[in-house]
């Protein structure tokens, strides 16, 4: 089927790649003329404006919107929600936070405009693995978008099946689901980048401690000399803890047993603190998912203000002096 | 080559019957006359008691003693040392306390026995896809035992290789790796177990949001109807998150979508507060592991006396009546 | 001076009667006629609504709103601010989320009325003791309400006075903060409440690892017989954490052992859920107030899916069986 | 009564200063001849070794051991234990981990000698305010101690009086309990600091988000300009959260608002780290008083290696680049 898609940075442009492959036709926009150029090549119908693009699709249409989450997301449905009719869709497949995307299919409601959002997990691995995607919106129109979906989704691959499961593989077991109502897709794929701050944590932990044991801040008797690489590399074989994370961190141990090339100040997307809002907003503990939060917004602070008040707090009852620098 | 194994429960046994597999030859002993003549069935040479084991086994000796960490483990191996002559090796398999094996590994030195600790990950699935051990030793034992290790280990299998390594696969590559000296093979598996409670938490959190937000008790236009067993299928598939353990909630969640056969009563092994303990020797942050560990201690009892206490001290500054039932 | 009240619970009947103590005049307005009789009683001027109560204040007026946080507390002001006339002022002295204060604020500064917001702490203790106050607004506002604030806080009192500040007491010191323009005296009273959270909590824990230290599931030569009220009573005398909320555990404790009238079900007004969010915005990690926080969560619940979770992936990979009821 | 002294340091010293002001006798030594010579001039008897200590001192003995806890006490209580005799008392008011104290009792059990173990609190001030006292040991010796312990005690004071509380104030009113046998003094004590952990670090984090809410990192409008030391002040007065460590806080917020005097490495002493161990041993989820104690940790390194993992996996999934510096 066609669809037009706005927005040809790394992910927008393996997405339009991904479906021409499977046979589906683009009509694509960007602001950068360059990066329509490159996927007009690719085969691509390119348009010069978001009314050009529009005027460029087939009734009942479809614009999957590939753009950073924020002001320039909004403006793009806001200018799309007033060329488009009746019928039409709108998809947006960025990292928007689900509560603006159950406001904006409510405004777009009126006008008979669906709004459909997809959440996608894979990193830049996606356009060759394949996009693991997370759908919220209606029914009928999920279902009619299905084809662009299923081309976008890893497919069934060679994954062992999960007990239980028989007959023709369903939507998730080839990567893709419809979550529910707008806003649910956006919503698991919030959870789902909650729980990867979780894991990855719990990852860093273990190998700090793995790796401080090395220390020569300890008694020369409680010291190990362990082999980083190695152990991530045994990990993923057999163990309980293998995960495609445990791959990527193998990768980089072996490339830099050290990392030395990081800095170790780690960014953090919105989604790990939309998880804990609402993890308050249903009073469910997240003890792990906000440590995990938390230790990335220390990893970016040199010693906080707060640590300078405990040391005061020490001077001021016990005359301790500070820790040598 | 041949091998003792003490112990032939669900590990030890599985251990016998894939050594024989691989051509190796074993003398088994357990307490449990049954269990050592189901092995003998399947190929070992039986024995009634640890120095009939001894007596079977050829010079230089190797014993692997396949048992409950703790007491019963110790007096075997301080019996086998009276047994055991020099250049024999004894292997503790069970989950040991790596000072433990430093401690033995010191008291064993004297009387020129070897000491051999092995940790081992896989659960009840090793068998079926081999054991991925960590290894503490001296490197000369290590590397004799080597074929025995190489046949328990589940070898290099489909895995995609780490970036960077090439030539002939290590010993990592084929899910066995020797740390380091005596107790360096159980220090690595206790943190493994400490990072597997890491992540483990990480996905109940998250489902745990994912689950509540069906939950009545919230406005009916905030509640979603997310599937659980969808979402961890669809995560399987090319997400961030994929792993084993999700293999596993997969299975669970698609037979009962509500876990209603589980109380969620959850027991923790030693290995968890060990590595909470490692890392307070190391002053290495552990906020995720101790959470992790600290969410199954929770989940045994009913409400705190610390819960109670909050409670009263509410009342006291707020005249606050509790929640309601 | 003179003051309009809405509110006559159990906070805004004390505040009447503290500031008619202390001279001041009040035109109090309940929704409970009976609430409005009691303070008449006690010497205030009364009202049946709120137009009659505005009516009968001198200009510039100034009204106390004194309501439960939430509908009720928007509803009044946003009526009251169709009843006030530029250079009157609406204080509210609940528990509002401080970016609404802001918003009311902005809203009503077109008309010229003035919007001044009180956190007050103090608890039910607060008539008796005055009330801490946290104020927000403009500063001729709250320069012109000085004396009602001076009235209702608790004043320099017989605390040593803090190293280094002398000359005349300043509001701090007797009981009262001009914090900032308006929210910034609910923000400060906010986080107050979310330190609140994590003392409390730091309590909690401590005294369940002492109380737990008794109990029976201990090997015997590893129990003691902790004497509950004992240890809470000897910490409020020179010890380094003495402090009011360990007067009240005191209290507690001496009254009932074990506390044995609370089911501990631990309720969260907003403050600490704001905390969080507010640490969230500024990136600040705050693991302590939100594992506070998390703890009254799961205070409420029975065993979580979560749990459920963790113990069906832990059958799932080493066919573990739940630990007993 | 008299009492033998060891150790003549800041608390050492004070303690037998306070016990002469209150009448008692003291023999005391220190390895610097200096300390012992300034204790001398304000009335006690000298000794220029353990032995002639020992010598001085009038039977049953009494002899207080105030050194650092560890290696120098240990061995100090080896010495005595060697000197002393039958009916003879060994204090030890040093900050022992209580399990030393309970194999220390068990030892000089057989020889007759009793042990008795003092955890106090009160830092610095204790001389002046006093020391609140947590004791364990036989029943018979903390008796007949007692007027030891009752002259360094704090004192009934000016504290309001607990609820049900009357008669003659017991000894927890008088700041000092016996809390049960060796090691319950050191167990009392060792809570009483991770509480302190818990606290401390629930005001830090309160402060680091007033103390950002400064921060020129965020918009304008969503600033304020929060006074440190006004807010600590204003708490100190009626607030739930007063507290004589917030007094403290107050004092060095007044001296120095942005207490750029510290850097904000925090020390930590062994009693945080024990009650995580005693939690675990005890299966008490103590969250809050572990993310107390690692936020020290942290405090104290630059990035970790788990940091630096947590960017490079982000790096391996979604080529993301570091945070600049």
């Amino acid at each position: 089927m066609q669809i037009g898609i706005v927005g040809l940075g790394r992910m927008g442009g393996g997405i339009a790649k991904r479906l021409m492959e499977h046979g589906h036709k683009t009509v694509v926009y960007d602001q950068a003329e360059k990066a329509v150029a490159d996927i007009v090549s690719a085969g691509a119908k390119g348009s010069s404006s978001l009314q050009d693009m529009v005027s460029k699709l087939d009734k009942p249409r479809a614009v999957w919107v590939m753009l950073p989450a924020g002001k320039i997301t909004e403006d793009t449905i806001e200018t799309l929600s007033g060329l488009l009719e009746q019928g039409d869709t709108i998809i947006d497949g960025g990292n928007t936070f689900y509560k603006d995307d159950m406001r904006r299919a409510k405004t777009l409601e009126p006008k008979g405009i669906h709004y459909v959002d997809v959440g996608t997990s894979g990193g830049v691995w996606g356009l060759e693995r394949g996009f693991c995607m997370m759908i919220g919106g209606p029914k009928q129109q999920v279902d009619r978008l299905d084809p662009i979906f299923e081309a976008l989704a890893p497919g069934v691959g060679t994954i062992t099946r999960t007990t239980g499961r028989d007959g023709e593989p369903t939507r998730p077991e080839k990567g893709y689901i419809h979550a529910g109502p707008a806003g649910a897709g956006h919503f698991v794929k919030m959870v789902h980048n909650g729980i990867e701050y979780g894991i990855m944590a719990a990852y860093a932990e273990g190998f700090d401690v793995l790796k401080t044991k090395n220390g020569d801040h300890l008694p020369e008797d409680q010291r190990f000399e362990l082999n980083m690489p190695d152990i991530a590399e045994v990990w993923r074989r057999g163990s309980v803890i293998s995960s495609w994370l445990l791959d990527l961190a193998a990768d980089a141990l072996y490339e830099n047993h050290d990392l030395t090339e990081y800095t170790g100040k780690v960014a953090d997307s919105g989604e790990g603190q939309w998880t804990i809002d609402a993890a308050m907003e249903e009073a469910v503990p997240a003890y792990v998912l906000s440590a995990a939060l938390f230790a990335r917004y220390r990893s970016r602070s040199d010693n906080t203000f707060g640590d300078k008040l405990l040391s005061a707090m020490r001077h001021g009852f016990g005359g301790h002096v500070e820790m040598p620098q």
